[in-house]
């Protein structure tokens, strides 16, 4: 028990640099960027809050938050990556492999493979659990560009085009908050905050 | 249904607010204070791997994950008093209050209630599930100080007395983990971190 409490507590402490971990997000007062663990915190708030939106609402409550709360532990390790920089997805993957092997392998072994399990299956969005947790992943950055007039768009040269086919796929976890994504994003065009091309 | 999504949006872009809020303690790294969001964020993890050394290891999981994630939202509008300034609690109660109502109220009406209700039960410590809550957000700062070398403890004046009185309510969330606190203690005085008066 003593060993088990020990393993637990080394995790935890471990996992504060998540909080050291800047995303190109900025908060949506425009003020500083965002870091994974508050980002965390904020969609494990959306997803209790828009729950009702997901394609398949009878999702599993718990374990989309407890997946939303572990899907970016790996970047202590592997660091945040833009979705829309192609260089760094090159051996994106093999890091964050080796990230969670080490960073849930300080835990107890049957807690370290729940949260591996639940850090693949977010990442491989083939549950409607993963599918609803990833659309708010992807939601999430447009609406602090939306907020910060597109602070993130304007600073990495982000055009319609990009946003469009990377969002796209928020429909396969919520068709209705894919809706409300475009509606989003033409106002962003209209106001000038999303350059067309 | 419009009207529904437009409530959820405004509350989730209100609640950005959090990742604003300061707290005395430090990162564990020790480079800036804490902020209120990222405090939640690992506040819940520390829920999902330490629910084995609550006193009652039945709580209902996803109810203490809610409650841990809402429970400092009121400090947008009320801000973070030390739990040591006694000026400071002066007038905390109705301030937090009217936070609650004004912030929670941005939402559809039932999943107002269901937020204002979880923070309610975490403040009256009555529940199982409030007092393992109120347990690990007690021994969150411990662990910051630890790392830290006292940090705040030393900022601020605090003293072994001090760090015991308020922390023995740990073990009413959890005895065990109240033995591991007690030790922490024990080594901060040994090593210099925590003046004993």
């Amino acid at each position: 028990m003593i060993e088990r409490l020990r393993q637990q507590m080394e995790f935890l402490v471990e996992i504060d640099k998540l909080k050291s971990v800047s995303r190109r997000a900025y908060l949506m007062n425009g003020s500083r960027n965002e870091n994974d663990a508050e980002h965390s915190w904020h969609l494990a708030l959306m997803v209790m809050m828009l729950q009702e939106h997901a394609n398949e609402p009878s999702v599993d409550l718990l374990r989309v938050v407890k997946m939303v709360l572990v899907h970016d532990i790996v970047e202590i390790d592997a660091g945040d990556v833009s979705a829309y920089d192609a260089a760094g997805q090159a051996g994106k993957e093999e890091r964050e492999r080796a990230a969670a092997k080490r960073i849930f392998g300080l835990l107890p072994a049957e807690q370290g493979a729940e949260l591996l399990a639940l850090w693949l299956e977010f990442e491989e969005r083939e549950t409607a659990e993963a599918k609803f947790a990833a659309a708010l992943d992807r939601l999430a950055p447009l609406l602090h560009n939306y907020q910060t007039e597109g602070q993130t768009w304007q600073e990495h040269g982000i055009t319609l085009e990009m946003v469009l086919a990377r969002n796209s796929q928020i429909a396969q976890g919520s068709e209705r908050l894919w809706e409300y994504a475009q509606e989003l994003i033409r106002e962003s065009v209209e106001k000038g905050y999303l350059p067309q091309r």
